[in-house]
């Protein structure tokens, strides 16, 4: 039944999120209960210029790098 | 006052998603009570690598067909 | 798959959950397909006095009247 | 630690959000108290045509002109 | 048509939300317009054990003195 | 940055939640990069009788037990 919403900065790939979708599962399957196959995990991409902190975007508190510099 | 958000797969048409907004404002409507003009639908389209279910993203459970199989 | 989300002011019964719940899915999977057991509803209740329109609460816009005026 | 989740129309530019992040952030701090970093604000932009009103998208009901007129 | 969503730890009164409800309202309609009638302000308050940082819980990392330290 | 909602039946004690947290908080470190202090976790507890599948309470299709069956 849970539902798992995840937003983070965009970017990520889908590599990466079946990596975290599988490590998010199984942590909840072993610790809470219940069957893999009831544990829906959703991934929100959200852009740098969409996301603010301390009333900044973080597009401009963390611009891209050419190659981006966080993983 | 009730907002109502739709996560659902990608692909549906603005008719389809006309159709189910109509229904489901009908519905609270006719159950709940209120104006229909308070009653509001999101509709957030969620690619079918962005949702997994089982550890697994639904781009590998269920690939899209040329014609995407499911409606 | 589709996961729709509720928010709405609290009050209502268990039956009126019920039958919205019912309302949704049958035509959720009317309009767009897929199977009933597939489609969640989860219903979150907000107090008047979590919710604002206009700047203000609606407990002050729509106070409780002894029997909930609003359905 | 409050997240601020901002669903609107698309189309607002990244000085407008720039603005309204600053003055979310801003009003929560001096009214709620709490450091200006521990606040973060999201902008979710939602298409006319995802978002229904009393049964009708948006897009039907505030079709864009050439130039939006709504800001 | 804005929803504005704010999850913060719960605590805070109704008349610090009613200023808040109207500060962030007030802020949207200058900065982008529309009718503040038509501005959605809705608070989750959240328990500090339901929400963690830093893989931590805010029960635990900033316990709650006699009289709530935070504001 | 992440922020982690995890919509769930309500009744997990904050042992379960706080194991929860790290496990996921850990995964997304570990799979995503960035820093434990700016991964976000908050849980939503849902009673049963909020969530419904297949147009059925969960607190129908699921009654309680005296000592509640799911862990």
């Amino acid at each position: 039944m849970p539902v798992i919403k995840v937003e983070m900065f965009s970017g990520r790939s889908d590599d990466k999120k079946r990596a975290l979708a599988k490590a998010i599962t199984d942590s909840f399957v072993e610790i809470c209960g219940g069957k893999p196959t009831s544990v829906h995990v959703i991934f929100d991409d959200v852009a740098k210029s969409d996301w603010a902190v301390g009333g900044e975007l973080c597009s401009d508190l963390y611009p891209d790098q050419p190659a981006t510099a966080e993983k």
